[in-house]
């Protein structure tokens, strides 16, 4: 732990807390990657690993998710609740159910008959979910969803939070017309279309800007909806000078449509994403500032709460989205060129 | 069966081989993907169900994977691959490693204890693997990778194959000048690297066009990799009217780099990519003619192959990479605006 403190450049304290996720938000996100990736490189292992080693075959977690295929995100969920696992000396046994109720049945019975520590039933967008009775005979978390009858407990981004982080960033920039593109239709209820929506109208109220009908548009989430609702909104009565897109698929549209108008990225028109889509986001010229969701986070948590026995309780735990700031976001074009605020 | 060949509009015999794998190549991949359509939308499901549900606990495949966080491709071969065990009753059990040594041979030791049916031996990107002795206990395949030794059959797409239709598509069109940037170092023997390139040389050899130095280029698989090298190609003295990119995220940055150089696709200079990406080749504008990894199938045919017992010889079967087309493809520019071949 000497080591590994000393190649992060951090406390041994610090070093403890991270690896065991404690320490709540006292940490940065950077600070928490520089020690794992510290640990990593020196090959740093709990004391479990030489017990799976002694005993033979590891004790096992479950993870069973709804979806992989078209799930951009899942990688690094599993990525996280695997690496917290492997610290406790216990495998990640994953299961793709594709929504297939059958399978899902067949693979948690195949886990309880196992004798799994745990099962992490996640979802791959963040929704509300009907979680199967039979999770009540071990510790279970529901990830990156909540449980509709509230007796599980969750883990999922703060959508509001990273909605209004998003919209204050523009505000902060000196915008006052700041259009926002959804990605879904908000009677579908996904708490990701209710919550980032609920914080971009907070940080409008706080700052006491309007919050234009003109200037919302419902998207879904593919970048096609980014690319046809900016051109709507360029072509309104009053064309915003930022647009904060729910999502970065939906930005990485906007940016084209932008483009096929002759318009600059950010002197004509700042952009604001969501999720920090690796493959995407860094990418985009300029590169796209966002928020990011928090997954290899989130996945340790989950595991972390089983490996704690996590109780019955139908709590919610909400982790933040961090801001990610790239090029994407200036003053607007009718003030002099030069920042005016925080971002 | 009869609904099953009713809906998808081919006869029984045709759903018994596409549902058992059965076949060959006889079937386009659009008729095999109308049967799976069909069974799935009808409820279709083999015997292997009913013992399942009455038996108890189902028997499972493992599915070791080196990487998950990084690959986009990873979703659709697990896909495949449980769509097949399920079809046979069976779970397939995904523990992914990250390249941990450790955790793989945990894993391998737990499955063993399990008794699973054999195991999928996974590779996130094309390459030679050095696969764990202890595989030798189960039926085993190598997938999207093949065995450095030589023991365990292997399935991965036919990189030379595609290589050459990307190129001949090109060809066919008309183009005289193709350029090609590749995805890595010829130096480091990545199956894809070297694969595709020999498929663009027997394609441009067969139609009597020189292989021009200055029209190769070594990228790195990344948007970037793809921007740079089009800049340079383009301010070369034989500009190239096409150009294929070893993959999509390549073919990306391509289209960023023509974009800044104020050239039109395909009208100045027509592109083609490698991959078919689903969030990426169909949403770049104008939509991208690329050739698609046979992903689902490689899944499916790797649990095939452990359910009938996969032999342990080292023989490697590449599936064929499929011609995607799109609209990024069209006569040179020097040529009157109509379309002179097949492309």
């Amino acid at each position: 732990m000497h080591d590994v403190a000393a190649a992060a450049g951090v406390s041994q304290a610090t070093v403890s807390l991270v690896l065991n996720d404690a320490g709540g938000a006292r940490f940065s996100e950077e600070t928490r990657q520089r020690v794992h990736q510290a640990a990593t490189m020196l090959g740093y292992r709990t004391n479990a690993h030489a017990k799976v080693l002694r005993d033979g075959v590891a004790g096992m977690i479950g993870f069973v998710g709804d979806s992989v295929a078209t799930a951009p995100f899942a990688g690094k969920i599993i990525e996280g609740a695997q690496a917290r696992a492997w610290e406790a000396g216990l495998l990640l046994l994953t299961v793709n159910t594709a929504g297939d109720q059958e399978l899902e049945a067949a693979s948690l019975e195949a886990m309880l008959s196992y004798k799994v520590a745990g099962v992490v039933y996640a979802s791959m967008f963040h929704r509300i979910v009907d979680v199967p009775p039979v999770l009540g005979e071990v510790p279970a978390v529901v990830l990156n969803s909540q449980d509709r009858a509230g007796r599980f407990p969750s883990i999922a981004p703060s959508e509001e939070l990273g909605g209004y982080t998003a919209t204050r960033t523009l505000i902060d920039a000196g915008h006052h017309r700041i259009a926002f593109i959804n990605i879904g239709r908000v009677e579908d209820a996904l708490p990701a279309v209710v919550g980032r929506l609920a914080g971009y109208r907070r940080a409008l109220e706080e700052a006491g800007l309007p919050a234009l009908p003109t200037h919302y548009k419902t998207g879904d989430g593919h970048e096609d909806g980014g690319y046809r609702n900016t051109l709507e909104l360029m072509a309104g009565p009053t064309p915003p000078t930022a647009i904060f897109c729910g999502n970065d698929r939906t930005a990485w549209g906007a940016y084209q449509a932008l483009a096929t108008l002759g318009l600059r990225i950010p002197g004509d028109v700042s952009v604001v994403g969501f999720d920090n889509q690796e493959s995407l986001a860094p990418h985009l010229r300029p590169g796209l500032t966002t928020l990011e969701l928090p997954l290899l986070e989130m996945g340790r948590r989950a595991v972390e709460l089983i490996l704690d026995g996590a109780e019955a309780t139908g709590r919610t735990e909400l982790l933040e989205c961090p801001l990610i700031e790239r090029d994407s976001v200036g003053p607007p074009a009718h003030l002099p060129n030069q920042r005016t605020g925080t971002a």
